[in-house]
């Protein structure tokens, strides 16, 4: 198949199919922030906020403005859910709150890190949307919290206790990794330590021997041979891969390139199901049940990952088996997740690729895997020429 | 179907084909406490030992020597469980760790009661199996504190915030109601007030104008329409049903009685999947998608307490229909979840009915509802004769 052909399937899905979708159903233009639980047609089944979605779609929104296309109305939408970020959802401690009901009182807070990260996303990609200085310094001084913060989760209330094997988890690093590259945006220079921090804590994670990318290693990056420390997450791995991938463009430096190119093929190898396609949630490293009980699901999130992993892995390798991947994830996600009817993609199929859950939004999905995916490759197509 | 040909299969289940491999597998002869995460044929795949299973093994083998045979090795892994529970698992606040090491090392507290309610069935059978009276004196004042904390779960470290709606959960009175009647033995008397509150506080969960048994409700009963407020786990209303029965039997209240045998059917009737057969895992009200990944997955504690809650239900009206919904869910649980080759039973199957989980043994499923309800079962056969 002819890549370029498909240039236009993604910028159509994204603009006509996905991005309509959340305009249409999910702004609150009363009390500001968006509505996350949608059903199948847009129809809300629950008015709480999330704010892992509101910061990921005020990041979103930001984006298409600053990189597709100036529309009023997006930039209109960004100040929406920035509004709320910063006017409801931080506690006088600087904690965000994980939920919230419509009007901005807190539901639930976690003892995480996640809720702050998107939001510090959002503010920073809103800031060069709209020029407010304000809320890039606002971003930026939440990273520091963050940054303090992810060194001992005690500080966010995470109690330890004397049996717990120490470990360090793959979503810290990558996150923080990720968050450096949204909040520098040209001036990565200025981050390059705290960059290069992130990048030797992500690595101890990979371990070649056996082509594993853990979710949790010791502090020196051993396996544990537990069931939180065999517990792989195909999806997670992929989209690690391709946040280093970028550091390592920018940093020229060949060896973490072919790293990230294989934490991305080793995982979507032994994620893929060969059986019924699509990639499975989790797995056992060594092979037993994963003891959550969603494991062989498909998710719509690790293949958005895939879609653009295999894409940029294709296009710095030249190699036929990454174009493969990226054709197999495409044609898999397409007639599976995608939704003809009413836009936007289903979030949860069964090992059979059958969707499991009719609504568009919950607690989890939001407006952001699917359309950063569909604009990701949208653009990287358009570089392949 | 006669019945009375299903004694003998209930009897021989439960002390030929579970009871030994909980025996032959799971017991820590050298730390006390059992091991949990135990796979298909026995190996152990974790050594972490969770407390609500090391509460729930004590009771069990505790109540069969006490109900079915005095078998000294019986009683014997009784006190290797007690043993465990009071010398490791109790912090010095009296709030009982979630998860441990082997050796006894905490690894994780829950900001829940469950731990504690686990803890408290399994001294109370035990000092009655042992005649240890002062194991029933601990239970007796464990209970104390948890009444005291269910209360006002902020006094196990659960925030509360502004945005929440004010709900009951139907877990906390159901326990709560069992653990009385566990703990009371013969002796009800004693806990009538305290039993005729968790009733009252159950029936505001009953909703015989829609025929459903909500999880979640406001503290004068009324449905709440949000996604949590929706939630249904017909599993768990079944099990509240047959725990509201053993007390309706007691108090000799026939409005009760019929309450308790109604909440059985509405459950199993909506909860049982016309389709693929067996009890779904959750289910919302209104009919919108659950948020909950696996609610279309079939486990086996659902199917163990529809097993009894029918019998028991047919034991009282001798009704055709009770009998049926009995002999459906048994020949469902003993041809998907029972493993005639190693014993014990799965856990968790797909909607199809297929096994996603090989092991016998994790972090929720031990030496509990499987079973319990074949001794309750076998023992309500006996009775039927």
């Amino acid at each position: 198949m002819n890549l370029s052909s498909l240039t236009e399937v993604y910028k159509i899905e994204l603009l006509n199919h996905v991005v309509p979708f959340w305009e249409k159903h999910s702004i609150d233009r009363k009390n500001g922030g968006f509505w996350n639980c949608l059903d199948r047609d847009g129809s809300k089944y629950d008015t709480k906020k999330y704010m892992w979605l509101n910061g990921r779609q005020t990041w979103m929104f930001s984006k298409l403005y600053n990189s597709v296309e100036q529309r009023p109305e997006w930039l209109e939408i960004a100040r929406l859910g920035a509004t709320f970020l910063r006017e409801k959802a931080v506690r006088a401690d600087s904690r965000v709150y994980f939920s919230m009901t419509e009007d901005g009182k807190p539901v639930h807070l976690q003892r995480k890190i996640f809720s702050e990260c998107f939001w510090i996303m959002a503010l920073a990609e809103y800031s060069r949307a709209s020029g407010d200085l304000s809320a890039m310094n606002e971003a930026k001084i939440m990273l520091e919290n963050v940054w303090d913060w992810s060194t001992d989760l005690s500080k966010v209330g995470r109690p330890s206790f004397d049996g717990e094997v120490p470990s360090q988890s793959l979503a810290i690093p990558m996150i923080l990794l990720n968050l450096i590259e949204e909040v520098a945006g040209d001036d990565k220079e200025t981050y390059r330590v705290e960059a290069e921090s992130c990048i030797n804590r992500m690595l101890l994670h990979v371990h070649p021997e056996t082509k594993t990318v853990y979710e949790l290693v010791t502090p020196d990056g051993d396996p544990i041979d537990s069931l939180e420390g065999r517990l792989l997450n195909p999806g997670h791995a992929i989209e690690a891969g391709w946040f280093l991938q970028h550091w390592a463009q920018y940093l020229k430096r060949d060896d973490l390139s072919k790293t990230a190119v294989d934490m991305v093929r080793w995982s979507y190898d032994r994620g893929w199901d060969q059986e019924f396609g699509g990639i499975f949630y989790f797995l056992d490293s060594k092979g037993y049940s994963p003891s959550l009980l969603e494991w062989d699901m498909k998710l719509w999130w690790p293949h958005c990952e895939a879609l653009y992993a295999h894409l940029l892995n294709y296009s710095i390798t030249g190699d036929e088996a990454d174009k493969a991947a990226f054709l197999q994830v495409h044609e898999y996600a397409f007639s599976k997740f995608s939704d003809p009817y009413h836009g936007e993609w289903f979030g949860y199929l069964n090992r059979r690729g059958e969707v499991t859950h009719r609504f568009k939004g919950g607690p989890y999905k939001g407006c952001f895997h699917v359309p950063r995916a569909l604009w990701l490759v949208w653009k990287k197509l358009e570089e392949l020429g």
